[in-house]
């Protein structure tokens, strides 16, 4: 057998439409607004009209700390939920939407891989159906509007230096982190230093994978704090009127995106919020909706479980007041060599100490996730090279920790490679173990929040803080935002603040640098080390490879 | 009968599903690319196949120079496309897409009025189907590669200081104008001084609307011209390495929209580009390919006959191989009495001698498009105060001219009430009258160029421009673009320069003030006058009244 490339896999994909991809969730075609023949979103009011029904299972998929080996996240999400539909479940997946700036940077973007993939690739890496637009031109509305409310004459009084709310632009551009605005005399307005961020770090990207639904969306607009007056008192977004056009520049972005496997299985994906000054999970109405009209929901959270599934059980489901019924935890072979100690460049020779010697970083994600009160399988997504030594060893660990590792070869097989995980997936779910509980309760002090998940989840000894940042926290806790939850944003290499810090280390510090407030969102960012919000492109962008070819197919973009 | 609002019409329309309306111009489904039940792409493989077919009429819209009054230049548009289907024509419009930004601004886009209306509205004045929101990301992703160029090395030798290739956003954001760039350090790049301007000014607008095919945009949007080194030689946008990526972001947004009138008959919405600093027209596209599918296509071009028209002939249809079969010149009794001397409050009364004393400035208009060597038509756009002494002076005076005025009532009556004017217009064009030319040769100087325009169709006296300008187009002309046409950027609102100067003057000069390279859409910009190319937000934004209704309805954008 040849190798195949994931782009070559996807241009042969057998798409159906789109209509018969929502017959197979019962979506009445009047209720499916196409975008081409392969990508529609679902009504509103098609949305609205299920929400009596019952919600179906809900599967998380997680992953260990990320290496340079590579997990395959989303393949194994697209593979489970392919792997489940081939064992007569009625599935679906919910992932998150890709962001098309970093697409020119490096070589990338894709939608899982190999033959667990969702289709079609190239338009979702970039326009997609417009919802990062959308956002883009939500968020600098708003921005517009700040500057223009003060060159009118600034009657709320905003402090010129104090204002948070930046622009976004989807697209890797350096220049734009640091810039000043408004020069060139009277007609442009008061300069000052701002700057932009990519899109996806915007919180109206965050906002939108919150929202319940259209009024939610417009309240929690109107919530986020966008300034402070020389007294300190916060302007709200509802305060310079924006609330409403922003809604309305956002009414059909809110609407979920259908797309379809490999294996024309139905597939959500919606909304794509960092994950580490946000929550990094697809949208929760793209969820909830899933949730109505399929058995099962398989969906992924950014990076590694200390932070994606942390975010996912303690943000998500706790404001969307979901749960997950089993959790699967990817780890490979390769992945867990590297934790023990082997180079890239040696991953391909057998080395079973090796492999035994990283599962501990496997092992503190499982007890994790089990402290959540949710029951967790571990994917073992199949490499080529893989021995059969060095697979056992990974499922003797597991089980040493209670838990159980199933080897799935979706990659190369589909879901047919899936098949045992989703039966053991499925053993799990309808087994009624699941009694989720979020780590923390929404009235715990917010530094002791983020002390409980330094603890509990990275299992550090100590949080360390500024009494300036303590203080911040406890002005929040007046203003009336201590009942929200905290959104880490580390590292995702490693379960310290160092990325170079692998397996299961104990015996830290998590020093916290800086603490924002996203009001809109409903959560208290906790940065702990350096976070870029606008990326640059290398040296030789691969934007530099990307064209039509005469077949009038993109080159270059994966 | 009560009066209704241009948006409540709109919300009744019965729109038929947009398959049909391509059904109407033989265009299979599989051909049309849906957004939603009521918008579509047509296939870029449809347009192809079709080159070989021969070609419809085609009628140019355009009007007197514009006054507060207000002319019905789109609601003319469609309604005389919806009088030729009437009469049993098959018949399409072809107009211009609305820009987000000024949305937010002042309430209005909008899509023609009354029953003469393309639907649907809403979506038309917000996200529609992209295409601006790629123009954006394709313009950005040329900026962000330009200052990556720099950041690494500089290897093309930019001068950092004559960098012409600024950002956009589509968005009224006057903090944009004049920004400095790259600030915060090494990380960061080299702080310049730039600016945004808003997406509808971007060259990238100007490519894509006279591109006639992808390869023919790959190649303009790489002759695009975006810095100079030390020695003045030109960097190009081929030299960035950024063509290839650009045509693929605007891969789809080449694809021309189709939606349709009150009446449900087919409509192309497709480009916009600023009438001032570029021409002004719908796509070279949308245009060429209603012509291989109608028997009749109507377009409209933007200001006044002496900007719009002028460009329509001389840039579009020059680069584009096409020409009118007849021209319609839309002029209201309002208009004329404002000419005629008469304030904005004083409209309601009857003042025949005013409307007389006004007619020159159509006069003027009629005689210059007759200079093109093609058959004028007069609409007068009916208003319910026009008392039938006014109307009769109007045609009277138009008949002296030796044209003909037909009455139009599209505006409460839709195509019923353009049947005359369609009636008029079918036989002008089949008269085979047409023997269209442009103005001026290629090959005539470009400063030539500027002092023809100005006095054919200005009637000005002369051409003023300094020694520094005349050897800039000398310069350009050297380096092989003398050929280019000359795209004129002055006031839409009098012949002169002078904004207050109605009627039909005689005597003025015409200051050239600045001179633009837009190589790859492949004209000089002549600047006269104060040109604005990032507009900001009133003191009340209409955004403010912006929002959804309970209803889910959007109220105050229009």
């Amino acid at each position: 057998m040849t190798f195949r490339s994931d782009i070559e896999i996807a241009r042969d994909a057998r798409k159906q439409p789109i209509q018969d991809i929502g017959a197979k969730l019962d979506i009445p075609s009047a209720h499916l607004l196409p975008y081409g023949h392969d990508k529609a979103k679902i009504s509103q009011d098609f949305i609205s009209s299920v929400q009596d029904r019952p919600n179906g299972k809900l599967i998380l998929v997680t992953a260990i700390n990320p290496t340079p080996a590579g997990e395959g996240k989303t393949t194994t999400t697209v593979g489970l939920g392919d792997g489940l539909n081939r064992i007569g479940k009625k599935a679906a997946v919910c992932i998150r939407e890709a962001s098309l700036g970093p697409c020119f940077g490096m070589k990338g973007g894709a939608a899982g891989g190999g033959y667990a993939q969702v289709v079609p690739m190239e338009e979702m890496n970039l326009h997609f159906t417009g919802d990062f637009h959308a956002i883009t031109s939500a968020h600098n509305l708003l921005s517009a509007m700040i500057d223009n409310h003060i060159y009118w004459g600034n009657e709320l009084e905003i402090d010129e230096r104090r204002i948070v709310w930046r622009r976004v632009m989807d697209m890797n551009d350096r220049a734009l982190r640091d810039i000043v605005v408004s020069l060139g005399g009277v007609a442009n307005g008061f300069p000052r230093q701002t700057g932009f961020d990519i899109t996806v770090a915007s919180e109206v990207m965050a906002i939108l994978c919150l929202a319940t639904d259209l009024n939610d969306l417009e309240r929690r607009l109107g919530d986020i704090v966008v300034a402070y007056t020389r007294e300190r008192k916060p302007i709200f977004a509802r305060d310079i009127k924006a609330d409403g056009a922003m809604t309305v520049l956002l009414k059909d972005a809110m609407q979920p995106n259908l797309v379809q496997t490999l294996e024309n299985n139905p597939a959500f994906v919606h909304g794509g919020p960092f994950a580490n000054i946000a929550h990094g999970c697809n949208s929760v109405i793209a969820t909830t909706t899933a949730l109505k009209l399929a058995d099962y929901v398989v969906t992924e959270a950014g990076f590694g479980a200390d932070l994606g599934a942390e975010k996912f059980m303690n943000i998500k489901c706790r404001k969307a007041g979901i749960a997950p019924d089993a959790v699967v935890i990817v780890a490979t072979v390769r992945a867990m060599k590297m934790n023990g100690g082997v180079a890239k460049a040696d991953l391909g020779a057998e080395n079973v100490a090796a492999v035994a010697a990283g599962c501990p970083n496997l092992g503190r994600h499982i007890g994790n996730v089990k402290s959540f009160g949710v029951p967790v399988v571990v994917a073992i997504n199949h490499f080529a090279g893989d021995t059969e030594a060095e697979v056992q060893a990974v499922k003797d660990y597991v089980a040493e920790q209670g838990a159980e590792a199933v080897l799935c070869k979706h990659w190369a097989d589909g879901g047919a490679g899936a098949e045992d995980l989703a039966r053991k997936v499925v053993a799990l779910a309808e087994s009624g173990k699941a009694q989720f509980a979020p780590l923390y309760p929404d009235d715990m002090p917010l530094f002791e929040k983020i002390q409980t998940i330094a603890k509990r989840i990275y299992h550090a000894d100590e949080v360390l803080a500024d009494a300036k940042i303590r203080a911040q926290l406890r002005e929040w806790e007046e203003a009336g935002y201590g009942h929200l939850p905290v959104c880490m944003a580390k590292t995702q290499y490693s379960f310290t603040t160092d990325p170079g810090r692998r397996g299961a280390p104990v015996g830290h510090s998590v020093p916290v640098r800086e603490v924002r407030l996203s009001a809109g969102a409903g959560f208290v960012v906790v940065i702990c080390g350096e976070i870029m919000t606008m990326p640059g492109l290398p040296r030789v962008p691969s934007a530099e490879a990307i064209r039509l070819n005469d077949a009038g197919q993109i080159e270059g973009l994966f």
